[in-house]
C-alpha cells in the first residue's frame, strides 16, 4: 500500500471514531494526492490544537483557553449551571444555542459495565462553584440511558445538601420526529412526561 | 466551540472525503482528549507522509519511493500490466491481492463533464515500456461506467499499434460500479474472467 509511512498514516486515520478502514484510505488518499495544499495544513492544525488545549478548571470544557471562553464570557448567567455527559454534549447545546448560562462536563456516567464510580466524574468543581454562592438552577442534562438516569439520580442526591433547586431536561419525542419510528422507551418517557395541553 | 485553534481543526477535518461536520467533531473530541497519545502521532504521521509521497515516474502510483515498491519489486511480472483509474483502485487490487504483475495509474477516466481529455491521462509511461518491449498482456481494470468504457475503447485504439493483446477485466464488475469498493472475491473473479478486448 505504498511504503510504511502510508500504511502507518492509514493505519492512524483509521483508528478515529467515524472512520473505518475504507474511509481511512479515501481520506488518506485525498490527503497524499495535495500533500502541500491539504496534508500539512491538517498537520500543522493539529500540532497547534494538541498544543494549545486545555480542560476549563471550572466547567471541564475543551478550549485553549482556562477559564474556557464560555466560562470566561461576562454574557452568560453564572447562576444557571447546566450539566451534561461529555464536551461532545456541551458542543451540541452550543450549536442549538438554546443555553445562556454556563457548564458543568462530568466527563461521563456512573457505569459498573465502564468501571466508572463517583470518583471519576468531575463534581469538585460544581461543588465549588455552589459554596462560592450565585447558583440559583442546576439544569441536569444527562443522556435518556440506564446509567444517565443512574448518574442523575445519584447527583440529586449529592446536590440535595445544597439549597438550589435542580431540574432535568424533558424526555420525549423529538421535535418534528414522527410517534412510529421511536423506541419503546422513548415512547414511554414521552407518554410518563405527559403534561397539560 | 472552544477556541478558532479548535474549530480551524474541525473544519479541515470535515472536508475530508467520508467525514461530514459531525464525525469531523467527533474525530476532533477523540484526538483533543488525548493531544499527546493520538494528535501529536497522527498530526507526526501526516507531515512524515506529506514530505516522502511520491508519484512513481513508471506507473503513476502513490508511495514514498519512485519507481514504486511494486514496479521495483523483481518478483512482480512486468510483462503483465493491469490499467486503473485511481490509485485507490490500485490498492483495492492489491488488498485482494489478485494481480501478480504491475500497474499504470491513468489517473482518471475520459469525461467531457470533468474537462478530461487525453492529455490528461497517464498513459505516456505505459506506451514507453511498451516501446522497451517486455510486455506481453496489458489488462484493463477500469469502472464499468460510461467514462469507464469510452477510456478502455480509446486505449485499445491507442495500443492498437502495438502487437500487444489487451483484455478487459468484465465479469463480476457491476453495472455502475467502482472497482474501489468491491470485495476481494469480486475483484478476483473479474481479474479471473477476463477477455481479449
Ligand atoms: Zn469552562
Ligand atoms: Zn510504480
Amino acid at each position: 500500500m505504498g511504503g510504511t509511512d502510508i500504511e502507518r498514516l492509514i493505519a492512524l486515520l483509521a483508528r478515529l471514531p467515524g472512520l473505518g478502514p475504507r474511509s481511512a484510505r479515501r481520506a488518506a488518499l485525498a490527503l497524499l494526492r495535495q500533500p502541500q495544499a491539504r496534508m500539512l495544513p491538517l498537520a500543522q492544525a493539529m500540532e497547534q490544537a494538541a498544543r494549545s488545549v486545555r480542560t476549563c478548571s471550572s466547567c471541564g470544557n475543551l478550549d485553549t483557553h482556562d477559564p474556557c471562553t464560555i466560562c470566561a464570557d461576562p454574557g452568560r448567567d453564572r447562576g444557571l449551571v447546566c450539566v451534561v455527559e461529555t464536551v461532545g454534549d456541551l458542543w451540541a447545546l452550543e450549536r442549538a444555542g438554546v443555553h445562556r448560562g454556563v457548564y458543568q462536563v462530568l466527563g461521563g456516567t456512573l457505569s459498573a459495565l465502564a468501571g466508572m464510580g463517583p470518583d471519576d466524574l468531575n463534581v469538585a468543581s460544581l461543588l465549588a462553584r455552589i459554596e462560592q454562592g450565585g447558583v440559583r438552577e442546576i439544569i441536569l442534562a444527562l443522556g435518556a440511558t440506564v446509567d444517565g438516569a443512574t448518574t442523575a439520580h445519584w447527583l440529586q442526591d449529592r446536590l440535595a445538601a445544597f439549597d438550589v433547586p435542580v431540574s432535568r431536561v424533558g424526555q420525549g419525542v423529538p421535535m418534528g420526529g414522527a410517534l412510529d419510528v421511536l423506541d419503546d422507551g422513548t415512547l414511554a418517557a414521552a407518554l410518563m412526561a405527559r403534561r397539560p395541553a
